[in-house]
């Protein structure tokens, strides 16, 4: 079913993207498009294939492809790596989708600006390796960061463990470069840190998941590298105690770039699929990252580890050296992949709450999951709020989709009820569209419609994506 | 002139408006409204009396009075205390002011959450008392933050010194309550830090100086105080020595909270008034502070001497304790003040450029000072790239006043020229909204006007601002 092509163009659209991006950037045999029906987050959805797949290599040729879209009333996906977990570059209604992967270069890094200008389809940790090289720090650290994009961080407004300290992608962008649904290409900012110019334009593209326009550059700040840092696991017999600690942590001023929480249900599959080590017979660890300068970091993790002990941490395992470093971090890493060895499925989902709350959400997770009986592994970035709980199970089986669809709803009504929302860090996508309106009213939701309308009179960018 | 009501209302409206606030809370006499016609840029442009001054106390009454300006077509225009240089709140077509001096209260603080939700008119220092004493710190430093209030510096986005580590106002606003024009009550976002769920309608608020809705409350997060803070002054010969060496401390990993710039002139006219033991024979002074736990303040401190030194600064004058720390922040703060002494008016401009662009922009300010003939001082956040030019003359006569057009005009031209824009913390207003077309191109206009027409169709939320 899958191996169709969906709508068919007039053949003469196809002729004229050939024209602007020529034949080697364009993809419109059934092998090759196939693979663009799917993101990470495939097999929930009905996918449909894209009619054709382009790759850019200019802002002029996506404005030019831009308006044969406009004119033909065809939709138009951005893509980067497709790493996202909500669906959002899965191509619902076929259309055409623009693939970054050839716009990936590092225009200009500077020093003295902390800035640097980039194009969509530059690979996260390769941004990252560059700052470094200039002693510079990109902050931002989704977990898929060896293969996700700039481009799709920011049209998710993508976080990662050391948001803590630093934020997310939004609090990196500076100014856009975007293409309309008409093919006209804007700026939204500036090169500057500051900036109250008129209306935050480039806010509203951040974490607009391609439904407004086409990001085809980007200018993001850095910050100076911390000269140093330091990582421990600090292991609780109880959750609340491992939340209470952390309470303390910051109760005492301190500030880590990461304060992360991983159950001992995945703490076990961790140690089943990848062993490291770790303790797997307690019920909670926190995985805290500090730096800093070399004196800053010892004072701040001393002054951790104590606070935990407080607080009845039964065993710290703090890094004597890099290589202990790097294995704690190795072993955080796996722990997608190995709750994903568990079931044909892993579905990782992302809920957020105040603080205060996370001990009342991670029951009551376990609660929803205990009630549809669906294997449940709670990690996530607990110094924000903000919960991955990993659901192993089978799609395939008629019984456990439904009750999934059930523990979803519950899971996400949870959320909003505590002051939280549907989403962190991971976005709405196709994923949790229908879920919007449960922490967005009837009234924000009639104003976002109204900015989709403004912006896309056609609705050809990303349809059916968010709102 | 100015003691004239200029539209006068249907007097059912007032008697409305009365039975929703009560007698106390509303102004209508022409002794009372004069007041509210200027704000802190007041000498500039035409003022109007508005007809009425509304002091609310509930989101409920401000949500009433919409409704009756919608039906009416009444314009409104929120307002604190009135700090800003943008003319941003006054009442260029008479209206009705909202003055939110009775909703200032903070309602929840919390220290699990690193979070507070607070009224518009909380005054912005009280917030930052009340945070402190909780371990809290709420970074954001207005110049005017004893007066300014909450509500008016998220309608600005407002900055300070320390945005430099810190960040300014948008980013400290996680969820805002606003009423839209229609009296529609609507929440943009949640109680947590992360947050992509929708569009960023926050950010849209924030920095929209009340033309798209009344902000009535907003979650704010905070900060852990740091342990400590100290502060120095470095002299140096040239301004771009002062510069440099800014680059040199950046490069070099150091991340202080504060770097601020002030030249020759500045100094010599805080001595003029203020007099305070400023080097006044100097051409530039950096003013640097760090923070941190107490031996990274010192380390930091210790390494930003050496580098000030190595980049030629002539003279270093470090705090060795809180009554030094306080009198030098005290003669930075002074400077605003002296330089209102010089000439009947004084006018706070407020460009940002790349900061490598500093010294050009500098440069480019004295010789437009110079072919204007306006006495001119240059203070401003370096760190960011925020260039405060104060100019100092009499509006009254028209030359100098034609002149101050032109230089202005030019002034801005240069900002933009150099990758940068019209203002960094202040915002557009009245002041700048003619120029609003140098920084922002025609497309990216057109999406704003079609922004502010679908949050206000009728025009009404504080009209001829902005756009």
């Amino acid at each position: 079913m899958l191996l169709e092509k969906n709508i068919k163009f007039d053949s003469k659209i196809e002729k004229n993207v050939e024209k602007i991006v020529g034949k080697d950037n364009l993809i419109t045999d059934i092998e090759g498009v196939y693979g663009y029906a799917y993101d990470c987050a495939h097999i929930q959805f009905d996918a449909k294939n894209p009619c054709m797949v382009v790759l850019p290599e200019s802002v002029q040729q996506v404005s030019e492809i831009m308006k044969i879209a406009y004119e033909n009333s065809v939709p138009v996906i951005a893509r980067g790596a497709g790493t996202n977990h909500a669906g959002g570059c899965m191509p619902l209604k076929g259309g055409i989708i623009l693939h970054f992967a050839k716009m990936n270069k590092i225009l200009e890094l500077s020093s003295s600006n902390l800035s640097c200008r980039v194009q969509p389809g530059v690979v996260v940790s390769d941004l990252q390796k560059a700052a470094e090289s200039a002693g510079l720090f990109f902050p931002p650290d989704p977990s898929n960061l060896a293969v996700s994009t700039i481009g799709g961080g920011i049209a998710l407004s993508s976080g990662g463990p050391r948001a803590f300290k630093y934020g997310t992608m939004k609090d990196y962008v500076l100014d856009l470069e975007v293409v309309l649904s008409d093919g006209t290409i804007i700026h939204t900012g500036a090169q500057t840190p500051k900036n109250v110019t008129g209306y935050n334009l480039t806010q509203l593209f951040v974490g607009s998941e391609g439904t407004l326009g086409v990001i085809t550059e980007a200018v993001l700040r850095l910050i100076p590298k911390p000269e140093h840092s330091n990582v421990l696991l600090a292991y609780f017999e109880q959750l609340d105690e491992a939340v209470n600690a952390v309470s303390a942590i910051i109760n005492h001023q301190l500030v880590p770039s990461v304060v992360d929480l991983l159950d001992k249900k995945t703490l076990q599959t961790i140690e089943q699929f990848f062993p490291s080590g770790l303790l797997c017979d307690k019920e909670a660890v926190l995985l805290i990252e500090v730096d800093g300068d070399y004196d800053s970091v010892k004072n701040q993790q001393n002054k951790i580890i104590s606070l935990c002990k407080d607080y009845n941490s039964v065993y710290i395992d703090c890094a004597a050296d890099d290589a202990h470093k790097q294995r704690i971090w190795t072993s955080r890493r796996a722990a997608f992949g190995a709750c994903a060895k568990l079931a044909p499925n892993v579905i990782t989902e992302d809920v957020v709450v105040p603080r205060s709350k996370i001990s009342e959400m991670a029951l009551g997770i376990d609660q929803i999951a205990k009630k549809y009986n669906i294997i449940t592994m709670i990690m996530g970035h607990i110094g924000d709020g903000n919960i991955h709980p990993n659901f192993a199970l089978d799609l395939r089986d008629a019984r456990q989709k439904e009750n999934f669809e059930k523990a979803k709803t519950e899971l996400f009504k949870l959320a909003v009820s505590l002051g939280g929302t549907l989403s962190g860090e991971h976005g709405i996508g196709c994923q949790k569209s229908k879920f919007l309106s449960l922490a967005v009213s009837r009234p924000a939701m009639g104003i976002m419609r109204g900015i989709k309308e403004l912006f896309d009179p056609k609705n050809i960018l990303n349809p059916d994506k968010m709102i």
